[in-house]
């Protein structure tokens, strides 16, 4: 704590909630600091963040910023992550993690505009989000300081901040009250769900978890097609009309929603060093991700698709243990952003209780060549004979470690 | 051909249907050859392998061979690649990869057998195929010969190759006459089919391609709930009862079709060098590689994990290119085994029209620690002060970096 | 051959020695074909190249290139090539490989500007040259037609060789009617020697084998120091004298001569198959790749340099194969581009008698700071407090893990 | 502090030095804790042990353990790290690093015989030691506590040290009153030297900062010729001698120390997030390397090799930053030793002031085979016409999009 006794002003990622309000509270009464209120709209899905700004203002907020960062979120963090197809332990699609070096971007910048000495989040100490809001604050600010008010205070149960909280007149909704039956992240790429009922990964996830999508099961009973267009490796048009990012995505998980798409019930390996469980729902990310292999499939050369198929679990580590502003998430992302300048075309997808189905992929681009290809006569396109050779280089090396092995 | 000319004796795969019988012939004919005919079950279909011995007699088959290798394809090709959740280009199961090596070890063993100095197959010069059933060979025997009529016979046409079936009174299945709508391969890990219809990747692929799945629109309304036990990361029980390798594939097949699941549609790059569209059926692998990794997801420490997920797509390639039976092949396998010993406990998975949803696991192996993750009073399993210390010196490099580039 | 019938104009690959002549005459003789001749000066060291051209013109070559390429090759391939450190499996410099693709790309060039349908190189059937030059020119024309002579013609030996040569009245040096006791390449970057006295690996090579460097034995008995200085990864500067790419090669490569730098006596494993044994000299490169080293070592931050050593030996084979113009190359060359932002400074080398000694290395753009590192009293700047909480979440799964472990 | 209070007996990493004395007294003074004393022969070059014996006993430790382990260091550390050709950031033979882990063991056995429940080590709260110790220690016993005194006491300077080793009688040696020059580490791998005369990366090395070799200058002027066999990776026989791994080792470091070989000055990015700088002198392991991948050179298969040579940085890493007794190392080594089966033979090599040149190898498992590679008659070992189709089908995805390139 001594290291947090000289900080003057401190800009908090501020959500309106209660948890921030007591951190905001306690900035204010324990720091003795200022306190600078950001609050950004990421599609979390309370899109009227007025009552944040009321409350902000209320409690003494020196300053109070309040923002729609929507389509920067998706064009510069969730598209580029997509180039990359990048999912954590081969399954997750990392929307917790690609959103907090944004938030920690504006805090720096804020901090920067407004004179504030240190920035301060609501993450707990046992989880990644302390890590990936931390390093992308201490990578664009080396001086800034980073306070982390759940490692740092001295409460010990909920009881004792829900006392603070009344002693310091922060309003506490009716079911804030008791415990919340699990605890949730969510912004326009995704909500996670994580804790209390889900803690014992051998039983099922209640249906009242999930936030974002329906049942598979409820489900309608016929298939929604769609066809996604591309270019330079991102969607850019939804059933022929083109669409910004943020709306692009936005589309995606409503249909996404509808059809019961994007659930996936996790163990995971958090970068703290311990195994937790969740339930993320990512409608819209899971069809961008089949319809990206799917334009990928027929404009991506081979030497390209293998390579990114290599790099991408490093990629994907990268985000989740929070080092997108990194030398080597920048070097990734080069790598693979010139892979996609050519990935551009048209996607059908058939969407059908909790099934994407790619059905067809075209493009002007396309690598694929059905004269190379074909079972029927393919006018010389390809010799047969060349794959005699082919297989008996491939096969030299081969054959001498077997005569060697026989000689043995 | 001048190299075939020498060629006393020959190992031919023989199916029993039109294309290898035609090889068959031709073997004796042109080559003056004497052919071993060599039949395997591995679950293609037609457990019934009578008709292809009768055939094989009737043509003159110098000696037949006709095996049931289910339990060793399962146990020794299939098993030892799904522990490496190998998935080629990000989704293909390898299902007509997997198979090849084996067919190639019992040709080259059989050739041992009989003295004779060829293998035969029916492969054609285009596809991969003929690459994986000659580096298996060659990385068996060095100095066996190996023969892919498709590649050196001088029939131009199918009207050619049936001209010679009549002449040499190979008996045609009337739906043999005209071309086939596409092309098809099974075994008890799945079927494929390629070309023809499906030569167009814009286009659906028609429901009548698919051999061994129903479609998820025709699969129950209602969840059928499975449960897998696994030792050292192969399933051994299902659903409580232990099961032979064969026999649990067989059994996963089962409830795979009947839920419409494990269908793919893909566009794909093959080793020889052009893309090519193939749609792919592998109900039980399917499941069988959700299963899998849900078990892992609670009983593989996180360096392991990840150090699979790395390895995955180089190993997934060299079992699609053919080199099943290399030294990087082994090595990979090695590690790979290694992260295995403790992989063992349940899963608990759901299947529903084309969804498989793992819903739970548990292991006495399982390094999930519910005291670490907990929400609640953890009672001094996890300090939440070490985060701190943990954060600063993953941030250091990136701080002193920032304070660099800052500077200039 | 027959492939060839139909070849009206040919680019040759043309040294002016005795196997290029006897090409570009089969070439017309054989084939009818024009011969559009290209010689380059890469550095092999007969910077006059007037006798190729008047041997070309007497010959009957219709057009004749003649083009000093030195710059373009250190600086488009050389110096990119040794950015990512590349050293094939660990320790050949490239010296050969890299030379191909430009070659390539102007045989490309010239065919396109002389109308002509075919290039024609002199490389031999069995190596990695062949598979250099030709992935190269069907990268960059995909209708080109390659023609290597050595691989289609019906020469048996090399008396059938000269025969022809006398036939059609090609000067043969005197010293070329006996078998050269080794086969050489050379450019600015390196000599290569192989086979006949190199055949054997037991054996060590002779010291008449190398053409470019003396022994260490024989270097001065003082060290020579030198500095260098870099920017974005590249060497500009060579005792604070500024250096264009291809003069800094040359001073680099003297200074390694006269040092006996650059020597390497090697197995290594060719793209067709087999092993092979050559020695090769590449004094300047050899420093280069020292200083180079050096130079990251402050400047690259961890993240970066680590990843950059992953991907170094997948680049080296890369360039080794011949896939200079490949979508992965370019992809990784984007990654390791964009890491070379920052490298720049100034290296200080000791050259002893074989040894390159990086004895000091400064940058405004360090990395290195000494307040962190210091044993003395560093102000604050590092807290070690820090480390525990670094360490026990980094044991946390290893502990974990070994709870578990114990439990069974 | 708080955490270590319960201590009731320790095993403390004893040198015999001021340090750790003074440690040792701190644990009894300040903890209260029993002290036990692991003092280890790693050949660092005091084989003399008995002082240390005699030191530990007047300062009252309860029980003293002082072991010979050079064999189990260089057998089961040193060469499976070898046989992996582990070099960290390209260059570092990791002497310090693959010591750490055996002495963690011992310390962990150790506190398991004694009923001790703590074990200590005298590194500083800025290295890599400290990590290597502690991760080692934590992944064989989880419940162990670590002590760090350099950490967790409140020693403010070099004078605070003194005055308390006055106190408690800890004889002072004279030459330890004053700072050393340069902090060392040494055991039968390397010496290494850092800090103070070596912090700025700028300044060279002073001679007198070699421990454990002479100059290149000063080695002698003719040539020392060696063999060295090997045996599934690991080295046997020296000149035909078989020797243990600890002896093998210390003939190598003497003629590697005779001939001035093993010399690195390197500045390196520690795990804790600073670079450092330090002079190594791996005499032995630097012949070893070379010598090995000499003996791989032949008998390694190109893939294993390829596939090695990208596992090694990783490998290298985890050996760096401490974590041999991971799940991941095991993964790796598992996948290097099965690449180790057949690595036998006799390499040849010339030592010559600093340089080690590999002059021959010879191995009856050699995959050379000169009937391929020779330019003389091959007797059809190899047909120079499969080079064709090789090259057409690995040209056949970049021809397509030349193409596909030129299109657009």
């Amino acid at each position: 704590m001594s290291k947090l006794k000289d900080v003057k002003k401190v800009v908090l990622a501020y959500s309106g909630g209660l948890d921030t309000s007591i951190i905001l509270k306690w900035l204010q009464t324990e720091l003795g600091a200022e306190v600078v209120t950001f609050t950004a709209d990421l599609g979390q899905g309370d899109s009227d963040l007025e009552p944040a700004r009321k409350k902000a203002e209320m409690m003494g907020a020196k300053q109070i910023y309040i923002e729609d960062v929507r389509e920067e979120f998706v064009r510069d963090f969730v598209f580029p992550m997509f180039r990359a197809n990048a999912q954590y332990e081969g399954l997750y699609l990392l929307g917790t993690s690609i959103a907090r070096p944004l938030i920690s971007k504006r805090l720096v910048e804020i901090a920067r505009e407004t004179g504030a000495d240190a920035v301060a989040h609501g993450a707990t100490g046992k989880g990644n989000d302390q890590v990936r809001f931390e390093l992308s604050a201490y990578a664009l600010n080396p001086d800034i300081k980073v306070i982390a008010p759940w490692r740092d205070w001295s409460f010990k149960s909920r009881t004792d901040l829900l006392d603070f909280a009344e002693k310091h007149q922060i309003p506490i909704a009716k079911d804030k009250r008791g415990d919340a039956p699990f605890s949730v992240d969510a912004n326009l790429l995704h909500s996670s769900s994580e804790g209390k009922v889900l803690e014992d990964p051998w039983m099922a996830p209640p249906e009242f978890v999930h936030q974002r999508t329906i049942s598979p099961m409820d489900a309608p009973d016929q298939v929604t097609e769609i066809e996604i267009d591309f270019s330079k490796g991102d969607p850019i048009a939804l059933n022929g009309k083109a669409l910004s990012p943020a709306a692009m995505l936005a589309a995606l998980n409503d249909l996404g929603c509808d059809n019961g798409i994007g659930r996936l019930d996790l163990v995971e390996n958090r970068f703290v060093g311990m195994k937790s469980r969740g339930v993320y729902e990512t409608p819209g990310g899971t069809i961008l991700l089949a319809a990206h292999r799917g334009i990928e499939s027929i404009t991506l050369d081979r030497g390209a698709a293998h390579l990114k198929d290599e790099l991408m679990p490093r990629y994907a580590e990268l985000v989740y243990n929070g080092f997108w502003f990194s030398p080597e998430r920048h070097m990734l992302q080069a790598a693979i952003d010139k892979s996609q300048e050519d990935v551009e075309g048209t996607v059908r997808l058939q969407l059908y209780k909790g099934n994407v189905i790619v059905s067809g992929r075209k493009s002007s681009k396309s690598l694929y060549r059905n004269d190379l290809v074909t079972f029927e006569d393919d006018r010389g396109a390809y010799d047969q004979k060349d794959a005699e050779g082919f297989i008996r280089l491939n096969a030299l090396r081969l054959r001498t470690l077997a005569a060697r092995n026989r000689k043995s």
